[in-house]
């Protein structure tokens, strides 16, 4: 199977590493030389360049690992040179905003998105061996007429990198989803590390305090595009949250102990539930 | 150094595993016998029954592993057993709700208390020896008249148990700072996994979620308790963070990235310092 990666960040990088590994012939593209230069030197790709053009006809998957923003152009920029048999994708953690028109736009190639729900913190390819996609979540996000063999493509490439739970699911689905598990996430992480009112906190936090704060090192670019794409679903989530949070402070405030132990056995039973 | 733990569930278990191994002579007591055997049958300490009378006259520390609330009556049952050379100490979680009141209910012997800032989702003996207190925050914060010679205990103690970092506090700060490190994460966690409305979310997680809703498994009993003793700290950091949120949420509403970019910049910045 021949795999063209396109974007060789952190996510591009771990896929065409893990990929290559797996048997694929990986080509690797990116606007950085240096990137391709990293990748060819760490082995994570056979052939690589700056311009896709070179690859597109010889690949059977292509691999969007970039901004959702870019994804359209890129697809019409190249269209000429899609075959039916070719399957588009992209890893990006919304679906909705474009992947109508991204399957328009790819035909006569069949467009299937999906979403590595992994990742870190850090950016750049050379954090890329470090990603860990054992035992993570892989969203596979038919749109339109698509079928099964495609599917099975990237149900086979999401197993290849070591994804453990694959998961088919429509793009609205998606979205909501994500909204609550991971932009909702990020928008608690970084309000809570804004709402720090001392110069000295280091000193007394421990393992909570850091764990819920680590996504609050954040992609700027990437997330304010994200979040808006997204904005109808996170707000509603927002106000959810909020919603629970002011429940809370109302026992609080009345010292009402009986309350807060039912909100606590409350997220216990649903947290443990989660863990099986 | 003799050394009574009092209460051996997570923390006690783990004080006394951790200090029989640096040497000291370790007298362990709980009202569950079954925790006592476990101690015993594990090495964790010298000498162990469900009575302290039987201990405190021996011993040079006394560490108080239980909650808040029966501190006060353990000092006022036992005071007749406590000489001016004992140091007392407790590893509460929030500290002005009791510490004076302690502080006289000890005397003739040392009141000193301290927050071991580690711990873990679990509870009793039998996860103690998964306690790591490596890299973790130990607060002392002294009240009343302590001498130098009983925070240099303290000091000892908490090293020898493997924390790093040892900082010495008044109740106010502590109580201020601990209400935003870690009950208002706890109160973060616990709402955002009650917010969920559906039933199938653990396909669609990643590590943000799971890192953020890891302490809304959380015992309902302590932490109702530490909640309502900190209650005007807590409530105080709720509405910052409430507030966090909102500027968020506003942006959000209106599209604007460039303010999201700011406020992602923000807690980047505030969060990569905390590393150093």
């Amino acid at each position: 199977m021949n795999v063209l990666i396109v974007g060789l960040g952190l996510m591009g990088g771990a896929y065409a590493y893990k990929l290559k590994d797996k048997g694929y012939y990986v080509y690797g593209v990116d606007i950085d030389n240096k990137a391709i230069e990293y990748a060819k030197n760490n082995d994570f790709i056979d052939e690589g360049a700056s311009d896709p053009a070179l690859f597109i006809e010889k690949s059977d998957i292509i691999v969007l690992a970039f901004y959702p923003k870019a994804i359209i152009d890129f697809l019409k920029k190249y269209n000429n040179l899609f075959r039916k048999n070719h399957i588009i994708t992209d890893i990006c953690g919304v679906k909705s905003s474009f992947l109508s028109e991204a399957v328009e736009c790819a035909k006569p190639a069949t467009y299937l998105s999906h979403h590595p729900m992994a990742g870190r913190e850090k950016n750049g390819i050379e954090y890329s061996k470090k990603c860990v996609f054992e035992g993570a979540n892989f969203l596979i996000v038919p749109d339109g007429d698509v079928k099964d063999s495609a599917i099975d493509v990237i149900t086979r490439m999401g197993l290849d990198l070591g994804f453990s739970k694959i998961s088919i699911i429509d793009k609205e689905k998606h979205d909501n989803m994500i909204g609550f598990t991971s932009q909702l996430t990020h928008a608690i992480a970084v309000s809570l590390v804004n709402s720090d009112r001392n110069d000295d906190t280091k000193k007394y936090i421990g393992d909570s305090y850091r764990d819920l704060t680590r996504i609050a090192l954040i992609n700027e670019n990437l997330w304010s595009e994200l979040f808006v794409e997204n904005k109808e679903f996170l707000l509603n989530h927002i106000e959810h949250f909020e919603n629970e949070l002011d429940i809370l402070k109302t026992a609080l405030k009345n010292s009402d102990k009986e309350k807060l132990k039912e909100l606590f056995r409350s997220s216990t039973k649903i947290r443990k539930e989660m863990e099986k």
